[in-house]
């Protein structure tokens, strides 16, 4: 299994939408079980004046808009959900943009790897967040995100 | 320093020349230090009926094109040459390949890092090579590449 990491700082739900397919599609051999993570929303959720960088309704449509072409080509989809960072109103901002993705992964028959909440609750993940960029945790939190997500992606990989 | 890993297996000089630029520019924040390492050669000189992937005077042709237009945008460029494989035949032609590579950049006034030869007489390189699946190595040789490639890179990245 060969897996390409593309994910880009301070991207947006906007700016995976434009470049996801143009970027997977070189990493996707002919006849291979070809498949896509996606995760996103943190950055959509960060304030400027008059509101956010993606509005929630353009979140939703940008996330349904992948999710929806990645079926039409075949590629089955794993979405793993935005996480908590240490900015209390943005973490509400992407708490209610979380709930919204889990309904659209659900409406398309995508599994979706809620974070948000367990992390919220972590002091491992909170404190490394605070004593770092205030954004990213170090080794340890990484480590929860991973278990975390590890038996859903797993689970989804066997099927 | 974020570096983004965009090598994609079994791609050849043509297949980077194609993608390189699209995956570097929302890779590249404006008003950073960007800068591009490159490295290829070896799917170029695989034998195909007639001849190799793509022909040698292609495969500089490829470099060349990158290498000008990389510096008409300013983004300094780093080459990590060709490493040897489990093929003698191959290794001559990418041996010969190495020579050119080194040639052109030094004609672009771009670091070629030469890992070729060091490599070729190296013989846990050559041992991991064989043990594994006739192209990579494991641990050790990625270190033993690491290396050679470490001191070069730093420099460049300090100028």
């Amino acid at each position: 299994m060969t897996g390409y990491n593309l994910g880009i700082r301070l991207n947006t739900s906007a700016d995976v939408r434009t470049r996801w397919r143009r970027e997977a599609e070189p990493r996707f051999p002919v006849g291979c079980d070809n498949r896509l993570v996606l995760s996103f929303g943190v950055n959509d959720t960060t304030a400027r004046e008059g509101g956010t960088r993606i509005a929630p309704a353009d979140s939703i449509e940008n996330l349904t808009s992948i999710l929806e072409e990645a079926t039409t080509w075949g590629w089955p989809v794993l979405v793993v959900g935005p996480a908590p960072i240490g900015d209390d109103q943005q973490n509400a901002r992407t708490a209610a943009l979380n709930d919204r993705f889990a309904d659209v992964c659900q409406r398309h028959g995508v599994p979706y790897v809620e974070v948000f909440h367990q992390l919220d609750r972590d002091p491992v993940w909170s404190e490394e967040v605070r004593a770092g960029d205030g954004a990213h945790p170090a080794a340890a939190g990484y480590q929860r995100l991973a278990e975390i997500v590890f038996d859903p992606w797993a689970t989804w990989l066997s099927r």
